[in-house]
């Protein structure tokens, strides 16, 4: 595809970078920008770059934040006793979302994909093994995915919990379809697979 | 959808706002800018804001430009006696890449919409009618996607041009599906529907 303008064309070009955009797709969000106000655009691309420039994430569970402690953290109305460990921030949206979860998080940034080239140190490991001690955590629930590298990643984590002994290890209940997304779940099946979750036998 | 962050927050309300792009899928593209290099970020966001404020449109045909007079228009080795007539400027991007049509365009800007409040002066239709008068135009191609408002403005158009009985008007071949948009036409549908252009008897 052709385009009559360096500025459309860098514009579509830009846009078909995203996951799932196509450039006829790009395109047309191109033309939507150009016909409505310019302040459409101005506020998408300000938002855009404050967000990447800006962000945070919390010192404490590596949740997006625009502070140094989330607001899951800061809560002390939220059981600081319970965490439950996701690989990923949209994990902590769609439980957050479920309104079924009192505790708190840790996000591990990904999980473990020999493929990929991601290993345990490239994920928040060391962070969650280093909170335990000293703390208030009772429980640790691992919400992975139930996919192969989800599977995993629990398993090195519960093994790497071992060490403490006094501590609860649970995993979400298999409400979730073998092998799906977690994101992907309807609220009530993840709500409920959190509430069901299942204590995990010492090893 | 709740967001630990207002930054995130923004970014997804914005991004939603794009057509087709719902609140999960805005989630997952600010996600990805998250994980990826800020750059990709920046880039994005100055690529939109600069193809918005800095486009200009032909003075001649209204095509999107980023000079005064178009590439097309500015194309002496163009056809210059042929006059493409398009609603809009994504119909001169899939006409141009059809690679079939080496005329000139007048891109109007929308067509005749009562349900909508767009009347002919909201058109690019007078700007045509000046443009005819000791130009070298010999032909008119009405290539207006055949909807009931695209045929409303064809008509019209039709019957302003009966003021230059000079002048041969024509509209693409029915190769398009009844009541399909242009812009969806394979290249090679689009391509022969104006190589088999049908000239209009003068009313
Ligand atoms: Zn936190
Ligand atoms: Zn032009």
């Amino acid at each position: 595809m052709e385009f009559p303008s360096k500025l459309i064309e860098n514009a579509v070009g830009e846009l078909a970078k995203l996951p799932g955009i196509g450039r006829k797709t790009a395109l047309r969000l191109t033309l939507h920008l150009l016909k409505a106000e310019t302040e459409a655009t101005s506020s998408l691309a300000e938002a855009l770059a404050k967000m990447r420039f800006e962000i945070t994430y919390c010192q404490t569970c590596h949740n997006i934040s625009d502070t140094e402690e989330c607001s899951i953290c800061a809560n002390k109305l939220r059981d600081h006793s319970l965490v439950c460990v996701v690989s990923d921030i949209r994990d902590v949206i769609a439980i957050e979302n479920t309104g079924q979860y009192q505790g708190v998080y840790h996000v591990l940034g990904g999980v473990i994909s020999p493929i990929e080239g991601i290993g345990p140190s490239d994920l928040h490991i060391d962070s969650l093994l280093k909170r335990i001690p000293d703390s208030e955590i009772k429980e640790i629930i691992l919400a992975i995915s139930p996919t192969m590298e989800g599977d995993t990643t629990a398993f090195f984590l519960s093994r790497k919990l071992r060490e403490f002994p006094e501590v609860h290890i649970s995993t979400i209940a298999r409400g979730i379809p073998m092998g799906g997304e977690l994101e992907y779940a309807d609220e009530i099946t993840l709500g409920r697979s959190i509430v069901e979750r299942t204590r995990q036998a010492k090893a």
